[in-house]
């Protein structure tokens, strides 16, 4: 029985940043806010339906500091649906009170042994991770990264034994707060502007930082990762989204 | 009968990113919207006469994520007839409902083997290539690029057998995607703020993804790749046009 | 009894910038300003008394040239908290004058010697370093850093003997300034942008440029350093706030 | 019968880029669209005038793509005359449907071999080149640039007999398209952000990707320059530019 | 009678770009635009006063480019008054017309021999140059600038010996340009984003570019000066800035 490792493509993934507009979004009145907010809830439990069949999978946080309000992380089997939820968000009224910040568009992957008995396109254990639920911890951590091709600290120039042996230790890390922290690694080569997106949940923030600057020690970050933006947030059930959007 | 490799131009390209303001444009009546639409299909109407009579060429496509709602990429004989189709879309009153959010401006560019015995002004084959009709896929990709000019990564200090070998075994690497993508590559050396402008046509967009990540081990773009912003997106025929437009 | 070094993290920071519209404050009539500041100030109130209770602590500074016009400066237990403390502002009638200009998520970070017989949960001086009462001086001065990670100037490469090295003899340099300069270091790997925020607290601004120009030519900085920008202001008690609010 | 290499310099240059407001232009009625155009076409006059008496020039210029709709160039004795060309155009009603994207402030300059018994202050061919009539070609390319100091790639660093050598193989190329390009060099050290503006003349802008492309591979640029934004577009007559105001 | 180099810190600056927004000023009926002139030219008054009682300077001039319209520059004992002076003069009316574009905070710097016998704090020259009067020269030059640290090129790294040798030549440069150029190098490590800032004043603004040009390829500014952004201006007394507003 033989095995290989294999990069597997599961869901598509939008991470779609707001801004809210809160001097127009106050200016409402209760009346008009609450039907806003019943229109909102209404896609929300759309995406939950989505949820529920399996077809796809959905989370929404506020992120902390100004570089936005809210994010909605949505994972979808194709673009065209990806889009499709996209636009349907804009089309709502309570777009009109949001500024999009930021968005980041990325596909699950999963690079990982495959044995030659098992078929990845129908395992269970390979299809959940690569069309996974999104887990339900209380806070998210969102980045982008690329591994570096600068100078002497090129990665794509390594022999594929040394990539592999450093992946290796690096997840050796990210091993040791299992239980803590919950990963979701999506590629974006070719889709947007960095090489991948990572994606954090956790119950405890802190957890973020050192689980991130224990990487950072290790070679693939410290010579090969290049970081874009952190953005860190609070889930939001819709309780929470309700009393956010209280005046 | 001898042979040498040529740089050849073609067709000038405009690739004009545009975010729509849906505040604005759900603002409107359903009569307005229909008239604004329709005058826009008027327009469009004349991009494909064009195209029918191998003036140009053009497609129309939505982008997921911040970075642009729709992308219309031009192709036309000169700049001055691009620079029309700009203005033209500029005076519908579509566009006071959308914001240019990015634009890039190059020229159809082919680096081929001609024959002596072939004239590449009449040569059919040739000429289809720098003047296409742009695919018909269900998905567009595209990103700017530099070949890098940075300490020992020089790629314009190279000898130019060094950068044509890189280039075969680069070809090669497309040459395997022959199918699944089509590209074309347009020059923007002195027209744009990046040498070269990739656009990827294909129906499965995890091909994007892998096509780019197998080429970043490639040295040529391991080592002498600089990239732009990523965008990407799916095709949108007069009635996707109009789904995507409804309220 | 031995000791070992240990990086405790304390409370959540959250450094709000934020730029003053006034043309629109202007425009109001004096009463609307003034209950707009009475809203406001009772804000400020349930900020003093959080400080009082030791539940977190509060600065609020106004900020030279264009960057911003205020920061306030915010310490709590939780990330949750710190965010409704963020969106509790944005609620206000006041925030709708002014315009989010930065912002910067952290944790305030303590790199110490622990004697094995201390227990710094409880610690009363390990814990009034982490959960500390922001200075009363009449200056901020505010700026994100990294440590670098380019070529041979590569911190996270660095055998941990050298670093402990360099950090003690940087810390000697911020030693001499005791009584001038009083200094919060925050982490934010996993949090936000930069690796790290610094805080001074000074009577005397040009302390500021004499602490960070010794310390750059020592190697942690010369070689390691990278910095986002500077911010620096004065601290703004209840009083003066009202003065600057005055038209 | 002695010569020298001398750096001289002449008129003021403002390349002062706008981006045109469609929907503010076109919610006007034609009347008062005429009128402002009228104000804008006096000036255009003055602008002639100027030429005509030899105190200066002016080309105006489309620019494809979003960075910009148009471009003013123009040329002046002295810096204050600059400024009146640019306020004098900000407060015409045609401004008001304009948005500054780019500018860019630099001074006519000539790197030349001066024979002993010329005064360059009256010899004719110099003060010809210093004092220029812009050509009236179909098109227009401008971009900044500056010699790198980078490392081992620092132009400032060499000696003069090298640069100077260089510069020369450099001109050799330019040379070559001699009668399809004209060049405009003008230094902005201490004036504007880049080292030099470069403004390409010609008929087919296909020459421009030819000759920065060829420029490239020359040690000059492929070590020593770094290279700003590029902004190409078409030359606007009169008839030209009221074909691009009519609505 | 021994002598040491010392680094003196005066009074602190304010550079503050500002915009004018033309088609608001230009919408204002003559007389309103006469009260706002009136209010500005009476702080215009107390600036002035500040200034021959030698409790600070300040300048007006204006930038041409799209960076900015104005720059008023301010200097004054303590950051406190600096902040009262862009407070006050963002309650003018006035300011309603303008958005700040850029500023810089920053304070005067000297590093000069200090003779044992002579109190820096009380000698006339010192004072003279710590306090200064700006120039009423026609033309202003502003530029931020940092010392390189980057591979070898380590500014800070270097022995003092080496640094001080190196100014001095550098120090030559200027002065061979002493007569048609006044600089005010301001420190701002700790107060701004680059660790100085450089004044120029003059007659001639060719003179600028020479000077900037020239120290180029002194090692100092070669190898280990990074530069900020270049603004450039015409001096603007009360005389010019009535004929600016006036429309």
């Amino acid at each position: 029985m033989s095995q290989s490792v294999q990069t597997l493509e599961g869901w598509y993934v939008l991470h779609d940043f707001r801004t809210i507009d809160w001097a127009a979004w106050k200016s409402l009145s209760a009346d008009e806010r609450g039907q806003i907010q019943e229109e909102l809830f209404s896609l929300y439990s759309e995406w939950k339906t989505v949820e529920e069949k399996k077809e796809g999978s959905f989370g929404v946080f506020s992120v902390v500091g100004h570089k936005a309000d809210l994010v909605f992380m949505h994972l979808r089997p194709t673009l065209e649906e990806l889009q499709d939820v996209e636009t349907s968000f804009n089309k709502t009224r309570f777009a009109e009170f949001t500024v999009p910040s930021y968005s980041y568009v990325s596909v699950v992957e999963l690079s990982t042994y495959v044995h030659s008995d098992v078929n990845p396109d129908t395992d269970p254990y390979i299809q959940g991770r690569l069309k996974p639920v999104l887990p339900k911890t209380k806070h998210i951590c969102f980045y982008p990264m690329n591994k570096r091709r600068s100078g002497n600290d090129n990665w794509y120039m390594l022999p594929m034994e040394e990539r592999s042996s450093m992946m290796r230790s690096h997840g050796m890390i990210g091993r040791k707060y299992a239980g803590q922290v919950i990963q979701i690694i999506s590629g974006s080569v070719g889709l947007d502007d960095w090489e991948w997106g990572v994606t954090l949940f956790a119950d405890d923030p802190v957890t973020y930082k050192k689980l991130v600057y224990e990487m950072r020690f290790d070679e693939v970050s410290a010579r090969y990762g290049d970081f874009g933006s952190f953005f860190v947030g609070n889930r939001l059930e819709e309780d929470q989204l309700k009393q956010l959007f209280a005046i």
